[in-house]
Parts: C-alpha cells; sequence; structure tokens
C-alpha cells in the first residue's frame, strides 16, 4: 500500500488562521467556526492562542473561544502558547494539549517570539514542569526555510529536536512555515528525520504552506514516506505574521477532496467543511485560498 | 534515480491559454508573447490555432503569429488544426508540427469539435493523408475526468489511443482537461497506458490542468512513473471554451521553480519567464494563477 488508509488532520485555520488577519474577529464567529469544524468531523484542532494580546491582539479572546464550545469536543482540541502564562491560560479554561513553537533557524525565532532557540527551549522546560500532564506539540517552524537565512540544514532541526525529546515532547510538527519545500526536500527531511529519531516515540506530523504551489505536491510525498498527520486550514487561512511573504496554509478542503478521491479516510464531512469556508468567506470577507468549493467538489457540471 | 534529470516542457500558453480568453489580443502581442517565451528557452511552444474563425475569432491571426517569429525557431513551433483545412493553414504557413485534438469521452468530443471521436479519428486520417510529412501529436482530452460524463475508462483513453497508433500518429498528450485528476489516477493511467502500449515508439506527455490545485503533485508522481514530458501554460492561462468548470493549465513558472528546487533541467530561465508573466498580466489584465511570482521566487526575503 503505498499510501496510508486513513490521515490525521489537524485544522488550524481559528489559530493560525485567524492570528493572520489583521481585523478584529467577533469572539461568536469564532465560537461558530470551531463548533461547525468540529461537527464536520475534524479529529483535532487548534482553537485558541494564548498569547499577549500586546503581540496579537486579535487573539486575546481565548478562553471565550473555548467556553463556547461543547465539553465532548474538548479532548479534540488543542491551544497555543508561547510561555508559562500563556500555558496556564490554557489549562485553566480547559486545554490539555498545547502547541509549542520554536523555529528551526535562530533567524526566525528571534523575529517570531523574541527569544534564542535556546532561551524558547528553557520555556518549554519551565511549561513541562508547570503543567506535567499537559499534552505538547513542538511545532518547528522554518524546518524547510526560513525567510531571513534562507535553506536550513538538517543539524538545525535536529538541534531543536534533539532538546524537545529529551524534556519529553512526544510529538513534533515540521513546519513549511514560508511554504518553500519542494517534493524532494520533503522526503529528505522525513526520511532524515525517521532514521535519525528511529526506535523513539514520537508523533511526526506536517504543517504545509502552499506559497509556491507545492503543499499537495509535498502531502503526496510525505504519504508516500509514512507520514500521516497533517496540519491544514480551513479555506487556506493562515500565513505567519513574522514570516515576510508566508502565504496560506494549505486548505483542509482541498487534502480531503484528495484524500477522499484516493480512497483515503479523513472523517471529515467534506460538504461541511465547504460550507464552513464559505461561511468565513462571507463573515470575514477574506479571500478563499482553496481550491475545492461547491463547484469544483463536483465533475459533473 | 526517482525523478528524471531533465523535462522536456511544451508551452501551450500561446495556443490553449489566448483561446480561452474572451477578448482580442493584439497579434503584435500574441508575436511578441511567443518571442519571448522562445527567448526564455521553451523546448516547445504551441505557437497558434488554426481553428475556424467562426468557432474562436479571437485565434484567426495564426498565420501573423507564425510570421512574427524568427526561422530559428521554428523548429520549435507547434500549431494546433481541427481538419483538413486548419492543418493546411498550418503547413502553408511554415509549422511542420501538430495537435489534433480528440477526446476520451464521446461527450465532450460532441462539445469541443461537433464531431463523433470516431468522425475525428477520420479527420485525423485525412490529415495524415493529405500532409504525411507533417508531425502529429495528439491530444487526448477529458483523459481524466469528463464535465459531462464524470469519470474516464481506461477503454475509452485506449479506444482513441488503438486508432491513432494505427493512423501512424507516435506523440500522445494526455490531457486533465477539467483538472479533476488525483495522484493515485495518474499513477493508474499512467502505469496503464506504459504497459498496454510497452514495446511502441510512443512519446508521452501530461497536460494538466489545475483546477483542483493537484497539477503539481500529479506531475510529481507522473514523474515517479517515468514521465518526462509535460504541457504548462505561463502564468497558468488556459482552461477549455467547451469544458465548463475548467480553470487554468498548471502555471509553466510554477513547474520550472519546483523542478529547478529539485536538480531537474528544463532549458528555462525562469526569471525572464516570470518577467513574461508580468507582461500577459500587464497586457491582457488577466489574473496571472502561478504561484511563483516576482516575490516568491527567493526564499529570502
Amino acid at each position: 500500500m503505498e499510501y496510508p488508509e486513513k490521515l490525521v488532520i489537524t485544522e488550524v485555520g481559528p489559530r493560525d488562521g485567524f492570528q493572520s488577519l489583521k481585523k478584529w474577529i467577533d469572539t461568536s464567529i469564532k465560537v461558530d467556526v470551531v463548533r461547525k469544524l468540529f461537527h464536520a468531523g475534524v479529529p483535532r484542532m487548534e482553537i485558541a492562542s494564548f498569547i499577549s494580546p500586546k503581540a496579537i491582539p486579535q487573539m486575546s479572546d481565548g478562553e471565550e473561544v473555548v467556553a463556547g464550545q461543547k465539553i465532548q469536543d474538548m479532548d479534540r482540541a488543542v491551544g497555543l502558547a508561547a510561555n508559562v502564562k500563556g500555558a496556564r491560560r490554557a489549562w485553566e479554561c480547559g486545554i490539555r494539549t498545547l502547541t509549542f513553537v520554536i523555529s528551526a533557524s535562530e533567524a526566525h525565532n528571534l523575529s517570531n517570539v523574541k527569544k534564542t532557540r535556546d532561551q524558547s527551549i528553557q520555556e518549554l522546560a519551565q511549561i513541562r514542569e508547570a503543567f506535567p500532564e499537559m499534552g505538547i506539540k513542538l511545532s518547528l517552524a522554518t524546518a524547510f526555510g526560513c525567510p531571513f537565512e534562507g535553506e536550513v540544514k538538517d543539524q538545525e532541526i535536529c538541534y531543536v529536536i534533539d532538546k524537545a525529546i529529551a524534556y519529553g515532547v512526544t510529538e513534533i510538527c515540521l513546519c513549511d512555515t514560508i511554504g518553500s519545500a519542494v517534493p524532494s526536500q520533503v522526503r529528505h527531511v522525513v526520511d532524515t528525520i525517521q532514521e535519525v529519531y528511529e526506535g523513539k516515540a514520537i508523533l511526526w506530523s506536517l504543517h504545509l504552506h502552499n506559497t509556491r504551489g507545492l503543499a499537495a505536491a509535498n502531502t503526496i510525498v510525505a504519504m508516500q514516506r509514512g507520514l500521516r498527520r497533517f496540519e491544514t486550514a480551513v479555506a487556506g487561512l493562515g500565513g505567519c505574521p513574522f514570516a515576510p511573504g508566508a502565504s496560506g496554509n494549505m486548505a483542509t478542503e482541498d487534502l480531503v477532496y484528495m484524500a477522499h478521491r484516493m480512497g483515503i479516510e479523513t472523517g471529515i464531512n467534506l460538504m461541511e467543511l465547504l460550507e464552513i469556508s464559505e461561511y468565513i468567506h462571507e463573515q470575514l470577507g477574506c479571500r478563499v485560498d482553496g481550491r475545492i468549493n461547491m463547484k469544483t467538489v463536483h465533475l459533473v457540471q
């Protein structure tokens, strides 16, 4: 079997997507979108950020977004925090899995969180100590290229991964923050980390941006190399406010469409997802960057 | 070696692209774009159509476009014709390789050229007889899906290919006219035709539309299965005037970028190509559907 039978998709639109929109989004819309996405069957979702409101004011209502969700959906919820203070906010409102971002390249980490990578790793260690029962997913930004440093070497990737594993992280997402990965590179990086960390109980996933139109091609190659966990954003929302030129994530609907057409399960209702994508477009006026919509989802017109 | 060392790209923007634009494009702009594309190094290009001006008035100036080219570039030029009359126009102005389109699905052939597939094959036979020295590339439309019939069976594809080979065609391009192909399907079709026609001296190529965002992924899989000839359009121009919902071809700049980043040669100067894409956008005001541009071509901002 060349491809996995089932993908595990983490929807990141309500976090990575909404944080990249400059304007304020009403909490009620955020709550709505997250509820609709849970209803559509996303197996996992980054639903809120617990970042300083000074840094990203449009995400200051994380607790309220969480409070708007059904309790039974919360085991699928993930929150993002950058320090112990944010982790506490997340924990106290009911988040049990945290995304913590460190960049593979020092320059992007400094730009993104105003810390060196080593300082970020210390922050991670403090979160682990303060909240030992919190699951932590390391999102390794710029793993396939940095807007300041260009190509990122394997040893830079492994430098951060080694330390994260030493501090007990068991889930690592390789992020193509600026959408610069090409298929041969994805194969190389995926093969390398699977070889270097063979025998370690790590859940590996990929977070691909479609800046250069290669997210689907990169996903195909990653699946061929055994990966089945991917992060995508409904409507292709996203970008990185601190990475010049980064455009949207791979659209969840595009990945779900491709998977279903290839006989790969996702557990997600594609038609519901397309309705959510339209809803976001109508409510927020932002461009839908996915290619699959009510028209293209059907072959026969 | 997983991927070919070199691709042979046929640029189809000046034909497939321009014919899908409704408004008249000045002959001088057409001439200019073709000259610039030859200069950028495209190894092959569909530069004009020789179709009835009643059917596609905006392509009525094929002879003038050809006359505007340098003689030494003409061995890279391809023209499109749908009947003996068109083939004669092409031959008389200096075209020596012809694209002849037949759809794998009967319904699309009827919609596209108002003929059954058998009638089209007879037309092909007449062209062969009238111009025995003309090279003919069969473009097999709707090979991966039809806007009227949906999925297209292998035997429908082979039905047309068998007859085309019987009439001496040695080059066949499988066209995803409505951009509905998915990677597993591309693998299946490419493997099937390579198996069925093993030992026949046929040049196989793929023509992929990016309607559902999968052109690059489909290209990757086709390359893995040994194909190295692809048709693309600068600026992602294109579509099919007689296929509802079909959007642009894969952008040449996107394929060239991906190939070069993967160490695969194309012989095309990417920066020149990006300038041509911008020129088309400025001159014609049409949306550039490629992802690679002067900003995204660089990793470091």
